[in-house]
C-alpha cells in the first residue's frame, strides 16, 4: 500500500469500497467460475459508479405523487425507460382505473425465472422541511453514516431500485449472462396503498408470466446503521381512510362553516368526530375497542425467538434517538416492544384536520372534520373485515352518518421460511459474512398479498444490502459511501443484487 | 313622478334612497331646527356618496390581520388618517406589546361627549372561497338584499366604521356644528381576542378623555334581512387558545413525525389529544364537562321576555337558511335556542390540525397535534378562571403535559337598558319608525369590558342601521344600495350616526 497516493476524493472511496466488499467476502464459499464472473462484474459496478448514480439523481429530479396527481404519466413513461434500458426486453405501459403501470419482461433463456415487485412514486414532501432540496438529490456528508444521497425517494424506493438496475447494467456491461429470466410489475400508487395493484397483476398476461417465477421481491436497503440484516417473512396490512364528520351528512350543524358563537345553539361537527373517534381506541390510545373488530392472533413462539434473536444485533438507545422516542408504550422494553410491533394491529392518526388550520385563531364553528387513519392489519385479519367491523361500530354508536371514505389498503402477506426466495437471502447474507437474522412481518406495508394470495401463491419479500432511512420524513437518504465498513454503499448494494440472482439461478 | 326620467342606475339609487328615508322618518317627532340641520346635512350626504365608497373601498384593500403579522403598521396610519380627515384635531398612534391603536379627539366645544370604540383590523380569508375577489371590495347585486360592497371586513367592521367618518365628513360638509364630543379608541387586535386593549384604554390619558364620555359605542350594521334591530344590552366575553398535545412536552411517543407503522409500539400525541379533548364535553358536544368550570347564572326571566318580544319579528326559516342549519341543539324551538344562545357559556373547537393535512393520506405518525378552542363567557364568569379550570381539569385527568396556550380573550360586558347610550338608541329608532327590541347579550364578543368595567365603568354597546352579513366567511358584504325599504342602504347608514350624535346631545 505504500506506493499508493490517494489524491482525488473517488480514489478514497474505490479503496474504501474494494476493503469492504474484501471484508464482506471473507469466508464465503462461492465457486471459482461464479468468483471470477462476479469479480468482473465488480469491476464494471465500480466502473459504472458515477453513471448509475446520476441515473438516480435524474430519477429522484422526477417526482411522482399520485395523492396529488402529479407527474403520473411522465413517471410511468420514465420507469418504462428505466426498465428498456436495463436490458428489458418487452417493456409494456398498463392502464388501470387510478394510475398506469409497467409490466417488463427479460427472457434471458435461463432455467429460472425471478418476479420483481416496483413502485415509482413518491411519498408526498415539503420542501421547506428539508436542509437540502429533496428533488436535486444531492450527494451531502452524513456524519457517522457517509456520503448520501438526499432526495425524495432516495430509499423508498428509488434509491434500491436503481441499484437493481445497475445490477443488470454491469452484468450486461461486462459481457455476462443473466443468471435468471425476470418479470417486472410496477405501480404507481404504492404511497396511497396501492388501490389497483390487482388490475396490474391479475392481467391474464401479468397472471401467466409471474406465475412461472420461483417468487416476486421489492429492491430495498436492508442493512441499519449497524450493517445487521433482517429477512422479513411478509408484511402487515394496511387501510388508510379518512373518517369525516360534517353538517351535510349529520343533518345538524352548520353546511358551511358559521361564527363560532353560534356553538350555543347549533351543534358541532368537529365535536361529534371527536366523540367519534374517542371510541375507536382505549384511553392510552393503544389498544383497538372497535366492537367486533377482527381478532389478531397471539404472536408465536417461533417469531418470539425471531424477534430475540434480532435483539442482540439492535442498539435500543441508538433506535430510540433515531425515532426521537424514549418510552415504547407501557414502558415496555424492547424484545415485549417489537413482539407488539409485529403482531399488534393498529389505529392510528395520521392527520386531523377541521375548521381554520392556520397560524393563530379564527372564530368559526366548521362544517366538516376530518381524522385521517391508517390501520395496520395481521395475518388473520382481512382489510374488508376491518372496514366493515369500523362502519358497524360507528353505526351502533350512533355515528352512521360519520363518512368512511377508504382511500386504499390491502391484505397482509406472509411467506414462509423455507420459501427458495428467503433461503437463497440467508445464504448469500451467510456467505457474505452476515449474521442475516429473521423477522417475522414488516410493521409497514407493502401489497405482497397480490402475489402470496391465490390464484398465484407465490414467495414475495424484499432484498437488498445498504442502508437509508426518512422514509415519508424530511431529509431522507440512501448511502452512496459508507463511513461503516459493515454497511454497504452504492456499489456494494448493486453487488447485493448481482449476487443475489446468481444465488437464485442455483 | 310622471315627468321624471330614470336613464342612469344613480338616479334610480337617489329616489330609492329618498323614498326609503321617506318612509322611515314618517311619523317621527324631530324638532323643527334639528331637522332642518339634518336635512342640509342628509343632501350633504347624498353628495358625497360615491367618495364615501370610495373610502371604504381603498379601507377593504389595506387588510390588517394581527394573526397573520400582516399590515398592521400600514393599518394603523391609514386609521390615524381617517380619523384626522373626518375631522378629529388631535390623532396618536400609541404602542403596546402587540399591534399599535389609535387615541383621537374631537373637541366641538359641546356640552356632551360620546366615545368610540374601533378596530382597524379584518379577519383572515382564504381569496379562493370567494366569488368576488376580497380585497377589490367591488359593489354586486346579491339577489333579494340589494347593491352590496363585498369584501373583508365589508360589515366586520370597515363598513359600519366608514359609515360613521362619513357622517363626521357630512355634517361639516353641511357646514354644521358637530352635536358632541368624540374620543377614539381604534385597536388592531379585535381578531386575534385584544390581547392589548388594556394597553390602549388605561393609558392616563386615554383613560381620562373616555371617563368624560357618557359612554362607548362602535358602529355595526344592527339591521338584519327584514330591516328589525335589536339593541344588545353587552357581550360575552371569549378566550381564544390553543390545546397542544406533543411528544416533547408528554415525554411519550416520538418527537418528530415517525412511520405510521411504528403505532404498534410508540404512543401517539393524536390520540392523546383526542381523549383530552373527549373529557372536555358531554357527549353531544353542548355541555360542558370541565372540572369547576365557571357556573352561568340561570337566564333571567327579563332576559326570557327580551327574547320573546325579539322572536316576533325574527323569520326562523330565513336564519336556518342563512346558516345552513336545519336544527338547532336538541331540536329546541326558537325561543329555548336564543336563550341558550344569549345565556350559555360554549367550548367551541375552531380548528383541529395535526400530522398530515393535504390531499390523500400519508402514513405518519405525528408527533404533534393541535385543536383551536374558543370558550364564550357569559356574565358571572371570569376569562381568568375560566382559563384556570381548563388547565386544573386537564392536570387531574392526567393531561398536564397538554399545553394551554391562550392567544386572546377578555371577559363578558354589560350595560343596563337605562344608560343613556342605550335610550338614546331605543329613543331614535322609534322615532325613525322601526320598533327595536332589546337584547340580552351579543354571542359573539367585543371587548366592551375594557370601558364596563372598573374604573371606566362606562356604559358600552354598538348602534348603526343598514346591513351586513358573512364576518369572518367568504363573501362577506354590507348593503350599499337596498332592495327592502325597510333595510338601510350606505347613506341610510350614515344618516342613522348622524341622528344618533343629534339624539345624544339631547
Amino acid at each position: 500500500m505504500k506506493s499508493f497516493r490517494f489524491h482525488r476524493r473517488s480514489d478514497v472511496r474505490r479503496l474504501a469500497f474494494v476493503v469492504a466488499t474484501a471484508v464482506l467476502a471473507a469466508g464465503t464459499g462461492l465457486s471459482h467460475a461464479r468468483s471470477a464472473d462476479q469479480a468482473a462484474i465488480k469491476r464494471e459496478v465500480t466502473k459504472q459508479h458515477d453513471a448509475s448514480v446520476k441515473r438516480l439523481q435524474d430519477w429522484i429530479a422526477l417526482p411522482s405523487i399520485a395523492a396529488e396527481d402529479r407527474n403520473s404519466r411522465e413517471g410511468v413513461e420514465y420507469m418504462a425507460k428505466l426498465a428498456r434500458d436495463a436490458g428489458f426486453q418487452k417493456v409494456e405501459i398498463l392502464e388501470t382505473d387510478g394510475k398506469p403501470g409497467v409490466f417488463a419482461t427479460l427472457d434471458a433463456g435461463a432455467k429460472k425465472t425471478v418476479g420483481l415487485y416496483f413502485m415509482y412514486d413518491v411519498k408526498q414532501f415539503d420542501p421547506s422541511e428539508w436542509s437540502s432540496p429533496p428533488l436535486e438529490a444531492r450527494i451531502v456528508d452524513k456524519p457517522g453514516v457517509g456520503k448520501v444521497i438526499m432526495g425524495r425517494g432516495a430509499v423508498n424506493q428509488k434509491g434500491p431500485e436503481s441499484a437493481f438496475l445497475a445490477a443488470l447494467h454491469a452484468i450486461c456491461g461486462a459481457g455476462k449472462k443473466m443468471p435468471v429470466n425476470l418479470v417486472l410489475v410496477a405501480e404507481g400508487e404504492e404511497e396511497i396503498g396501492s388501490p389497483h395493484i390487482g388490475q396490474l397483476v391479475h392481467r391474464p398476461e401479468v397472471e401467466a408470466a409471474l406465475g412461472k417465477t420461483i417468487g416476486v421481491f421489492m429492491p430495498s436497503a436492508s442493512q441499519d446503521l449497524d450493517g445487521n440484516v433482517t429477512v422479513s417473512l411478509g408484511a402487515k396490512g394496511v387501510v388508510e381512510l379518512e373518517l369525516v364528520a360534517s353538517g351535510e351528512k349529520w343533518g345538524r350543524g352548520p353546511a358551511k362553516d358559521i361564527h363560532s358563537s353560534l356553538k350555543a345553539m347549533v351543534d358541532s361537527p368537529a365535536w361529534r368526530l371527536v366523540k367519534a373517534l374517542d371510541t375507536l381506541v382505549s384511553d392510552d390510545g393503544n389498544t383497538i375497542t372497535i366492537d367486533n373488530y377482527p381478532v389478531a392472533p397471539p404472536i408465536s413462539a417461533e417469531h418470539k425467538a425471531m424477534i430475540a434473536a434480532s435483539i442482540a444485533t439492535r442498539n435500543e438507545e441508538k433506535l430510540k434517538q433515531q425515532l426521537g422516542v424514549s418510552h415504547w408504550i407501557d414502558d415496555l422494553p424492547l424484545q415485549a416492544a417489537y413482539e407488539r410491533l409485529v403482531s399488534q394491529p393498529t389505529v392510528n392518526i395520521e392527520g386531523l384536520v377541521g375548521g381554520y388550520t392556520g397560524p393563530g385563531g379564527k372564530t368559526v364553528l366548521p362544517h366538516r372534520a376530518v381524522a385521517k387513519l391508517d390501520m395496520r392489519l395481521v395475518p388473520g385479519m382481512k382489510m374488508d373485515d376491518a372496514v366493515a367491523a369500523l362502519k358497524a361500530h360507528l353505526a351502533k354508536r350512533g355515528y352512521a352518518d360519520i363518512e368512511v371514505n377508504v382511500s386504499g389498503g390491502y391484505d397482509p402477506t406472509s411467506t414462509r421460511s423455507d420459501a427458495r426466495l428467503i433461503e437463497a437471502q440467508m445464504d448469500l447474507l451467510r456467505q457474505v459474512g452476515l449474521k442475516p437474522t429473521l423477522w417475522p412481518r414488516n410493521a409497514g406495508s407493502y401489497p405482497g398479498f397480490v402475489f402470496t394470495d391465490p390464484p398465484l401463491s407465490l414467495a414475495s419479500g424484499h432484498f437488498g444490502l445498504g442502508h437509508g432511512s426518512g422514509a415519508h420524513a424530511p431529509d431522507e437518504y440512501y448511502v452512496i459511501e459508507s463511513s461503516n465498513p459493515s454497511v454497504r454503499g452504492y456499489d456494494g448494494a448493486v453487488m447485493s443484487f448481482v449476487d443475489y440472482l446468481y444465488e437464485l439461478a442455483k
